[in-house]
C-alpha cells in the first residue's frame, strides 16, 4: 500500500464492451452521436467498437462506419478491439490510434470465447500486434478472467503471468487485466498485482472490472493504493459478457469518477457531460442503467 | 492501515432503517415472518423496529406487536430504536436486548430530523441511556451525517468528536457512525477514524453506510483495514432516509457478506438464508432490491 496517484487515465469502453452485450440495436447514427458526446467529456480514451466478425457481435457490425463517421477530439485516444489481421485491416481503414487484442488467462474461457486454445492464440495475436505496431498504433492486450473463470474457478497468478509475459514479449504496450465475471474482492487484486509487479512496470497495467457483485469500486481503491493509474470503465455500467454467464457490465464510469473526484485524483473528466452521455444512451436503450450515480443525479 | 480482522459483527437494520422509508405497508405478520427468517441467518444483531411516535414513521407503527411476536433466537441480539423515555418504556415492554438512541453531528440535520438543536438533544438522550443501562440493556448511540450533511455540506471531525464524546459520557456502549446520505469516499472514512481513534476504542465504533453513490463497500474495506469490526447493513439494500433527500438505502447485507466471505472474514452468516430473506421481502415490497447480489443469485 502506498499513497494515491494524482492522475488517473480512464478508458471509456462503453461503445465496445458496453454495447456488445446489449440486446437492443443502437443505430449507427445514434452511436456516432453518443461517441461524439463521450469525446467531449474529457475521458482519456474511447474504445469505439470491435472489429470482430459481424456474425459474432451483431450489435457492433457497423464498426467501420462508426470509425469513419465519429469526430476525433484532440487529445483523446480512439481505439478498437481487433481479433485478427482482417479485423486490424478494417480498423486501420476506419481509423484508430490504438488496437486492442484479447485472450483469456483461462484455457476454457479462451476456448469458449475465441474458439482456440491458449497456445494457438499467441501466433495470431503476435502477427496482429506486430502489424499494428508497424502502423504506429498503441497496442493493448486484454487478458480476461485474471481472477476467476466461470468454467475453471480460481485462476492461478502463474497462469496470468504466463499470458501477460507472452503478450508483452509480442510487443503490446499495455496489459488490461479483466475481472470478466466481476467476482474479485480486494485481496485478490492485491495478490495478483503483487505477483505481476516484479515483472511488469505498474504504468503498463490497466485494470478492467465488471461489477457483478458490487466489488469493483473497492477493487479500484485497492489498485489505486498499489499505484495503478489506468482503468477501463463503461458509462452507466451498461454491458456484460456473452461468454461469461451471469456477468454484469463494467464498473460504471460515473461511479469511478465519483470516487476519483472524492479522492482528489485528477481525470480531466466533466461529471455533467458524463451524466448527459449516460442519459442519452439510457434513453436509447430504453432501460435503467445500473450505475447508482445515474439514478441519483437524474432524481436530484 | 493494518491487517484484516478475523471476525466481523453485522447488525441487520433492515426491519428498522430499511422498512422505515419504504412506501409500501408490510403487515405485522409478514414483518414477524421476515424477522424470524433473519434470526435464522446467523446475523449477530437485528434492529427489529423503531419506537418513535407512530405518526413519525407509520411504516413501523406496529413496533410493540412485532417485538412481542418475534421468536428470539439464542445468540442473536434484538435491538430497537428509541427516541425518548416513552419509546424506551414501550421497547422494554415489547422486549429488547439493546436500545439505540440517535442524533446528528450536523445541527441542521438534527433539527430537521428530531426537531431539536444538538445541545437540547443531550439531556433527553442522557435520561434514556441511563434508564436503558439501569434495565441492563446494551445501548448504541447513532450519530448521523458524520461525513456530509444534505444541508450543511462537509461535517468537521471535531463536530463528530464532540457528539461522540457526549454520548460516551452519557453511557452508550457503542457509537454507530452514519454516512446518512451515502456520499463518503474512503479517504473521508480514514480521516474521521484517525480523528476518533485517540479518544475511543476501535471496538466501540460501528460504521453505518448508505450506498447512494456505490462507495459503501470500498468504505467498509477501508474501515476493516483500520481495525473496525462492526457494521450496520440492510438485507438487499432496501431503505433510505426520509430526512435526507436523495439518500439511498443502507449498504446491502448481501454485498457486505460477499466481501467478507471473499476476504476470509468470519461472520457466522449463511449466504443462502440471507438470499431467501431478501427474496421474501423483495416479493412483499413488490420491487427489485438494489443489491447486485440479490439479482445475481436470483438469475444464477
Amino acid at each position: 500500500m502506498c499513497g494515491l496517484p494524482s492522475n488517473v487515465y480512464l478508458k471509456e469502453v462503453g461503445p465496445r464492451d458496453g454495447l456488445q452485450n446489449e440486446q437492443k440495436w443502437i443505430s449507427t447514427e445514434d452511436k456516432v452521436t453518443w461517441i461524439n458526446m463521450l469525446s467531449k467529456t474529457g475521458v482519456s480514451e474511447i474504445e469505439y467498437s470491435s472489429f470482430v466478425h459481424p456474425k459474432m457481435i451483431p450489435a457492433l457490425k457497423d464498426a467501420r462506419e462508426v470509425g469513419k463517421r465519429i469526430n476525433r477530439e484532440k487529445g483523446v485516444v480512439y481505439s478498437a478491439l481487433v481479433p485478427n489481421m482482417k479485423g486490424l485491416e478494417h480498423a486501420l481503414e476506419a481509423g484508430i490510434d490504438g488496437a486492442s487484442v484479447f485472450m483469456s488467462a483461462s484455457e476454457t474461457h479462451n476456448l469458449k470465447n475465441i474458439n482456440k486454445r491458449i497456445p494457438e492464440t499467441y501466433p495470431i495475436l503476435t502477427e496482429v500486434i506486430k502489424e499494428a505496431k508497424n502502423a504506429g498504433k498503441i497496442v493493448t492486450g486484454y487478458v480476461s478472467t485474471v481472477f476467476d473463470c466461470p468454467y475453471e474457478g480460481r485462476i492461478a497468478v502463474e497462469d496470468v503471468l504466463s499470458v501477460c509475459d507472452q503478450l508483452i514479449e509480442s510487443g503490446v504496450d499495455y496489459l488490461s487485466l479483466g475481472d470478466t465475471i466481476g467476482t474479485a474482492v480486494p485481496t485478490q487484486v492485491e495478490k495478483l498485482l503483487k505477483g505481476l509487479f516484479p515483472y511488469f512496470p505498474k504504468d503498463k497495467l490497466i485494470l478492467h472490472f465488471h461489477d457483478t457483485r458490487g466489488m469493483a469500486i473497492a477493487n479500484i481503491m485497492t489498485a489505486l493504493h498499489m499505484g495503478i493509474t489506468r482503468f477501463d470503465s463503461t458509462i452507466g455500467g451498461l454491458g456484460g459478457c456473452p461468454y461469461a454467464p451471469g456477468a454484469a457490465g463494467n464498473v460504471a464510469t460515473n461511479d469511478v469518477l465519483y470516487l476519483l473526484n472524492g479522492l482528489g485524483i485528477e481525470t480531466g473528466i466533466n461529471e455533467k457531460r458524463i451524466q448527459e452521455a449516460s442519459i442519452y444512451i439510457q434513453n436509447k436503450l430504453g432501460k435503467t442503467l445500473p450505475s447508482r450515480s445515474v439514478a441519483y443525479l437524474k432524481n436530484a
